[in-house]
C-alpha cells in the first residue's frame, strides 16, 4: 500500500493520504494486463480488510489475483512528492508484511506457471525476507523446468536488505535462470563484482558482455539511462545488449511529471510487450522506454497506457495532442 | 456538461469527476461577457434540473440566457486530462440531446436580435442535427437582414456529422452570411474544396484570398497556429488576411497548460472585444491571441480572464508576475 | 489568514478556500524553526477562536508563541494562484486587525529578549498602523540596548501604508538599529532617496555604499534579484554586500513552481540560519538563496525545508532526485 | 462571505473552509428568486476581486444585482459546523465591511422601487453603522411614497449594535413602515419594551396586541418557535397574529440538520412567497414555515428549495421520498 | 453511470459529482460477488474509455463480466441526496445507450449458462428497448430449458416504458419463466391486472395466491415494505409467501441513510445468497432484508457488505458496536 | 497513526484516507491541554518524517512533547465508520512498532516527572511489548516516589496481548501505584479475577469494594456504561464508587454521531480536569461523562472540546443551540 500526501504537501502538512496498491512486480502485472497481455500475480496479503481492499484494486485492472491470505500486516510506504529542486521522499514500513512472513511450501508453482510463457522478478522480493528469497528461488528453478522464460529487474535497494543475508549472497543464486536481465552498471558492480573494462568507451556494453559471458542463460541485457534536470523534468532512454549488438532508444524528454514511481515498473512490463508482440528486440526495448515515459504522466504506481498510446511516443510523437 | 477527471487521473481510476458546463457558443458567451461586452445565449437545455443547473452557471458568468427548456437530456462529454506526452482525450455523448431535438420554430430571431451588433456561432452546431442547422441558417439569414454582423468559427469535427449531412451539404450555406471567418486551410480545403496555390509562399493568405473570392461578404478571414511541444507546453499565434493584408502576432509560449479546452473560443471572443474596441483588426487579433493564451492557465471551458490581463499579454508581458 | 482558491482557480469559480496563516515575520519563525533554530513570534491575534487556531498553526510548526490575545479580527488575505502568463492575485483585507489595534505596552520587550540573539523584523508592520509602529521602535531600541542583533527587511508595499503616516517618515526611525538590511535599489529610493551613483557598473553596490555611509551600523547589505519567466518559472539569486566586498550566489532555476509566496521570508530566515552557524556571510547568502529557491516547491507561505534539503540545493544539486 | 470548517471540524482543525455568500435579506432574494419570484438585491460590494465574486454568486440563483462597488472588503463571518450536543459556533468579522461604510445618497431609491411590490429588510442592517441605518431610513421612506409593502424581520443580535447607536434609539424609527412584522416577544421587549400582558395564555398575542396598537401599520405579526433536541435535531413551528386573530402552523421535526443557517431568512421569503399567491396568511405562513424546515436540509445560507417542494411539506408530507 | 452531487448538495451547487456504476442486475451481481457466490454480469457497455471504465468498477468487485463492448454512449442518471423532508432527486439519462441499442444475436444464452444455477433479472431491462426485451425473452427460455432457475424483480417504473410498448404488453410474456416473484400489489396491479380481493385480511397473500394460480411456476412471492419518516429514517419489513405460508420478517429500523439506492437489489441478491445457503425460505427473506438495511449505511448503488454483517443484523442485533 | 476512510466508504472503495495522530494516552494529554491543564506526552517515535509530522500533529493541541526518536515505524491502525447497524471497523497494525521497540533505560522519570502532579496510563501500553511494561512499571514506581497521583484505565483488549506475556501476569503489579480506576466488571474480573457478589444489587459497586480490599491504594473506581442503539446513536453514563459511596451521572443520549473513538481518553481526562478542578468526586465524574459525550461530535481521536462546551452539557444543555 502506498500512502501518499495530496499534491506537493509535506508529511507534516497532509491531513489525508491518497492511497493506491503497488509493488513491483505487482506493477509490472498490472502494466501488462491494460496492454491486454493476461497476467497473474502471486503474491501473499494479511488475512484482514486491508488484503482484500489490497485484492480488489488489482482485479479492477484485469490482474488474475493468486493470493494467499495469511498474517497481519500489509506492507507500505509513505510517499511525499517534491517538485522543481525538492526530492520526492519514500519511508518504507514494511517489515514484518504478511509477504515477507511467507511459508514457501505455499506456492505450488507447477499449478501457478500452467500455460504462462513469461516469469517477472524484481531484486526487491529476496531483500524483503529469507522465505521471500526461498520461494523465488524454488519458482525460478520450476519455471526452467517447465520452459517458462525469466525476465530479471537485478534492482538493488541498499537499505533494503536487513534480514541478515547480503545482496552479494542471494542474488547470484537466481542469475542463472535469467533469460533477460534488467541490470545497470552500479547493480553489476555491487551485487556481482563485474566492472566495465578500463578505458571501454561503452561501459554498459563492456558489463553486459561480462555478464554473459558469466551467465551465458542472459540472452539480453537492458537498462535505462536518467537524466534528472529537477523533481519535475526528466530525461529517458533504455539502453541494450543482446546478440553481440548494442542498441539504444531515442533520448525522451518529461517535462511535468506526474509520478514517476513505477516507471522502472512499466519499463520491464512495455519491453515483455515488445517482445512478445514485436520480434524485434530494438522495438520492443523502444516500447519499454516509451511506456516509461508515458508512465511519468499517470498517477498511481501502474502503467494505465494503452498500446495505442505508448505506440504513439514510441513512434516519435510526443506532442501530447488534444484527441477529441 | 463537461465532466472531467479530477488532476490527471485516468477515466478508471477517477471517483468522482468535476462538472462546468460549456460549449463553443456558450463559451463565447460567457467570455465575451466577463470582458464586459453584454452577451446573449441561445440555446435548448432539457427541462429538468440540469437544465436548470447548466442555466445558473452562465448566468453566474454575467450571460444573458435565452433558453427553451424542452427535451430530456443535456449533450456532455467526458474529459481525461493528459501531461506531457499522454493526449487529453474527449469522449462525446451529445446525440440526442435536447439541443439536436430542437424545432426551429422555437426561435423568433427578430426578437431576439433587439439590439445585437454581432451574431457569432460556430460550424459545431450545424454538426448535431438537422434541425440544428436549419435554426442557424434562419439565425444568419434574420441577421443579415437586421444588419447584425456575423463571425463565424468554421470548426470542422469530422467524427461530429453523424445524422445523415455532409459538412460539404451544409457548411457553404453560411458562408454568405459569414463577414468574419475563422478557418484554417484545412478547414477550407475539407469544407470548400479550396487548396492553396502550389508553390505559394503562405498558404493561409492564398486560402484566404479565395475564400474572399468565392465570397466576398467575408471581409476578414483568421486563424491561429499552434505547435504542441507536449501536453502541457503549447505555442500560440493568431494570423488573418484582410483589405488586402496579411497579419501574425508574435509567436507566445504557454508552459504549464491548467485547461486547453475552449481556447479557440477564447480567441473567437478576444478578437470580436477587439473589433469592437480597438478599430484595429491586428490590434484585435493580438488581444484574441492573447485571450487564447490566457484561457490555457483557467480551469473550464471558458476564459475567465479579464481586459486588464488580456492587455497585459496582448502588450508583451507574459512574466505572471505577482499582483499585490 | 491567508485564503486561497484551490488549483489554479479564480475567485469567482471557488466553492472553498485553503487556509493557512501566515505573515512576514511569522514565515520567519516557522522556517527557522524548522531548521533547528529556537524562535520566538510576537504577535496579537484576535480573543476568539480563530485567534487560536492561528496560534496552534504555529506552535504546530515549532515555533514558541508570545501572543496577546485582543481585539476582534485576525488580517486576512486572499490569493488567486496564477499560471503561465497569468498573474497570481492578491486581495488583502487587514485592516483594523486586532495586531494593527495593539497598545505598545503590552509589550515586555525586556522579558521577551531574554536569551535572544537576533530579532528579526519586516516593513510591512509599521506599515500597519501607528501603534505597530511605535511598538517597532521600542522593540528595536531594547534590542540595541540589550546587544540583540536585527535584520531588518526593508519591505516597500506602496498599497500598505494607510494610516496616514508615510514611509519616508517612519521608516528612517528604524535604520539605526539594524545590522543586516535586507533591502533593493527601489526599496532605497522610494523610502531614503538614495540612488545608485551614475554610471555605475553595479547599482546594488553603489547603493548599499551609500546605505552603510549613512547608517554605519549596517554591516551587511542584501536582496535578491528574480527574473519572471512566468508565474510558473522563474529565476533567483541572491546578491550581497559587506566589509567592502560584493557577493552574489548563482542563479537557480525554479521550474513547475507550486507557491512561491513566503520566499522572502525564506530567504530571510535561511540568511541568518547561514550566519549563525557558518561564519560566512557569502555562505549563507547561498543558504538563503537556495532555502527561497525550495520554497517554490512548497504549499503554503512558510519555508518547511530542512537544512539538508536546502544544503543539497546550495551545493548545487537541483536535480529533486527521488530519495528512497 | 461565509467561511465554513468542511464536515464537521473545528476551527483549528480546518486546512480548507467552504465559502459561500450570504445575509439576512441576500438569502431573502435568493429564496424568493428561486420561488420564480422577481427579486433585486440592493448592497455595497468591495471595489475588487471578492466583491465581484460575490456578485457572481448572487446572479447565479437568478438574483437582480443592484450593486455600488466601493471600500476595501466584503463582511464575513466563520462558521464552525455542531452536532449533536455541541453548537454550531459564529466569529464574526464585518466592521469596517464595505456596505458599513456607505454613503446613503448612492442610493435612488424611487428608480431602485421601480415595479416593486414588497421591500424587505432585517434589523442586522441598521446594526451595521450609522449611515446603513440611514440609507434604511431613506429606503422605507420612498417605499411608503410609492406604495411598496414593507416586510420587517426586527432581528435584534446584541453583539452586533456597535457603532454607538442603541437598537432601542434607532429601531422605533422604522416600526412606522412596516406592514409584515416578524417579531418575538423577546424581540418586542428588548427593542419596545413591549412585554406580554401578565397571566396571558399567549404571550405571542398579547404582544402582537400591543405593537399594533402602537403601530398600528403593522397589519401582521408573526414568528417562528423552535425546540433544540440537538444540533442534529429541532422542530419548528410557525405562528401569526393577524385581523385579531391568532394562527399557528403544526410543529414540523426536523431531523438530521445539514445546515440551520438561514432558516429565518427562508421564513421570511417563504411567507411574502405565500403572501403573493396565496391570498391566505394562515397558508402563507405554513409554507414559510415548511421553507423554513427545508433550508435545514440544504448547503449554504440560503434556501434553493422549489414551489413544490415546499408544498409538499406544507401539505404534510415530510416523508422524503426517492423521486425518480 | 450515476453521477450524485456531493454530501447534500443541490445540482446546482456542485462543482463535481461522484460516479460509481451500477443498475439493478449489475448490482446485485456485485452483492453477490462479495458474499462470495460467483456471479456473472451481462451486458452491452460502449466501445469507449467509459465503456471500459464500467467493466473496471464491476471487475473491481470480483463479477465476472461478459461485456459486448458496441455503440457509443452508457446510459446515466444523475442523482442529488435529500435530507430530512427533502426528498432525493434522480434525472435519468439512459435512452440510446448502447445497452438500449443492443443486438440479441449477439448473446449465446447457452454458453453463457454454463454451470449456472440462478438467473436475475429486474423489470427495468425490458423497459429500456424492445431489443433488450427480446434479448430477456431469449435468456428466459434458455434458462428453462436448461433447468437454471429464475429470479424475477418485476419493478414497474411507470417512466422509463417510453419505446411504444406497454409494460402490459410486455411483462406477462415473462411471468411464466419466474420461479421466485418480486412483486408488490401495486405491481402485480399495474402490470398484470391482479387486485387483492376485497375485504382481505392480508392484500399481499391475496395477491400472491392469484400469481400463483396464474403462474403455477411462481413457487415463491416476495416484496418489502418501507416506511419513510424522513429521508434519513426509514423501516424496512420483508414479507412472502411461499407453499401456501406467509412469513414476514422484523420491522427493521434505519437511522441516519447514507444511500437508499441499490437497497431492492441488495434484498433480492441477499435473497439468492439466502434460497443457495439455507434451504429456508423465511430464514433467506430475513437475511435479504438484513442486507437490504446494512445496504442503507454502504455508499453506492451495490451492497458491499459481508456475509457476517449481514448475519449480525438478521440474527437481530442492529448496535453498531465498534468492532476492534 | 490513525488512517480512516471518508465518511463511510468502505475500505475496498477508498481512494485516500485521512490521518490523525493519536492512541489512548496521547488522546489524553490532547484533551487535557485543550483544557488547559498543562500535559506532557511520553513516547517512542521513529526516526523519519512520519515521526517528525506525529509531533507536530500533538503540538499543534498544546501537548508538551517528550519523544525519544529511535525505530523504524509508528504503530498504526484503519479505520472504517460505521452508520446505523453497520459497524466501525479497526484494523490494527501496530506490532513492531517504534514504541513497541522501547529501552526502559531512555526514560529519566524523575526528571520526566520534575512539576507533575498527576500520571495518566491505559491498559494498552502493557499489551504493547515487554519493554513498553517494564518501562511503565518504573514510571509508576517514580511516581509513587515522588507523590505523583496516578489514574489507571484499565482497558483490556483481548487480540493486543500477543508478546507472549498474559494481562493477569502483567497488570496486577500496576494495580498497587493506582490512585484513581477506570474499570469495569468486565476488566477485573477477566484482569483479577474478581467477579461482583451473587445477587447484588450493584454488581459495579460490588466489585469496586472488592478491588479497593485489595488495593487499597484505589481511592477511586470508576467506569462508564454505554447503550448502542445503532453505530449512529448511543446514550452513555458515568458511575464510580469512592469513600464508601455509589454516584453516577444522568444517562446523556448522543444522537448522529461523528466519531466516537477516543470518547474514554476524553472521559479519562476529563475526570482529571474535574478532579482538579472542583473537588467534587461526582461533580468531576460529570465533567468527565460529559467530556466524553461532546468527544463523539468531534473528527479525530481526541477531544477538542473547551471546558465552556463542556460545562454547558454537564449543567444538562444538551441542545447543541447555535452561538453567534
Amino acid at each position: 500500500m502506498r500512502l501518499s500526501t495530496p499534491g506537493n504537501s509535506r508529511f507534516a502538512q497532509a491531513s489525508s493520504l491518497n492511497i493506491i496498491y503497488g509493488g513491483g512486480e505487482a506493477n509490472m502485472s498490472v502494466s501488462l494486463a491494460q496492454l491486454g497481455v493476461a497476467s497473474k500475480h502471486v503474491t501473499v496479503f494479511p488475512k484482514n480488510d486491508i488484503g482484500k481492499a489490497a485484492t480488489s484494486f488489482f482485479t479492477k485492472y484485469g490482474v488474475d489475483m493468486s493470493v494467499v491470505y495469511e498474517g497481519d500486516r500489509l506492507g507500505l510506504y509513505f510517499l511525499e512528492t517534491g517538485a522543481g529542486a525538492r526530492s520526492s521522499r519514500i519511508v518504507y514500513d514494511r517489515y514484518n508484511s504478511a509477504f515477507a512472513n511467507l511459508d514457501p511450501a505455499w506456492f505450488n508453482w507447477e499449478t501457478i506457471f500452467r500455460e504462462t510463457s513469461w516469469f517477472l522478478f524484481t531484486g526487491i522480493t529476496p531483500a524483503v525476507s529469507a522465505p521471500a528469497a526461498e520461494a523465488l528461488l524454488q519458482a525460478l528453478q520450476t519455471a526452467r523446468s517447465l520452459g517458462v522464460k525469466v525476465l530479471g529487474d537485478v534492482n538493488y535497494r541498499r537499505n533494503l536488505w536487513k534480514y541478515g543475508k547480503t545482496v552479494q549472497e542471494i542474488m547470484p543464486q537466481y542469475m542463472p535462470y535469467i533469460d533477460v536481465a534488467i541490470c545497470s552498471e552500479n547493480d553489476a558492480e555491487d551485487i556481482l563484482n563485474i566492472r566495465p573494462a578500463a578505458n571501454t568507451e561503452n561501459t554498459f556494453v563492456s558489463m553486459a558482455q561480462q555478464l554473459q559471458e558469466r551467465y551465458p542463460n542472459i540472452k539480453t541485457v537492458v537498462t535505462t539511462r536518467r537524466t534528472s534536470i529537477s523533481a519535475s523534468q526528466n530525461t529517458l532512454q533504455g539502453i541494450g545488449y543482446s546478440n553481440g549488438q548494442y542498441f539504444g532508444t531515442p533520448v525522451l524528454t518529461i517535462d511535468n511529471i506526474v509520478d514517476r514511481i513505477g516507471s522502472g515498473d512499466a519499463f520491464a512490463a512495455g519491453l515483455i510487450y515488445g517482445l512478445i508482440n514485436y520480434q524485434d528486440e530494438a522495438k520492443a526495448l523502444n516500447f519499454g522506454n516509451a511506456a516509461a515515459v508515458i508512465k511519468h504522466t499517470i498517477e498511481g504506481d501502474a502503467n494505465l497506457a494503452t498500446v495505442q498510446e505508448i505506440e504513439t511516443v514510441m513512434n516519435g510523437d510526443t506532442s501530447g495532442k488534444l484527441l477529441r
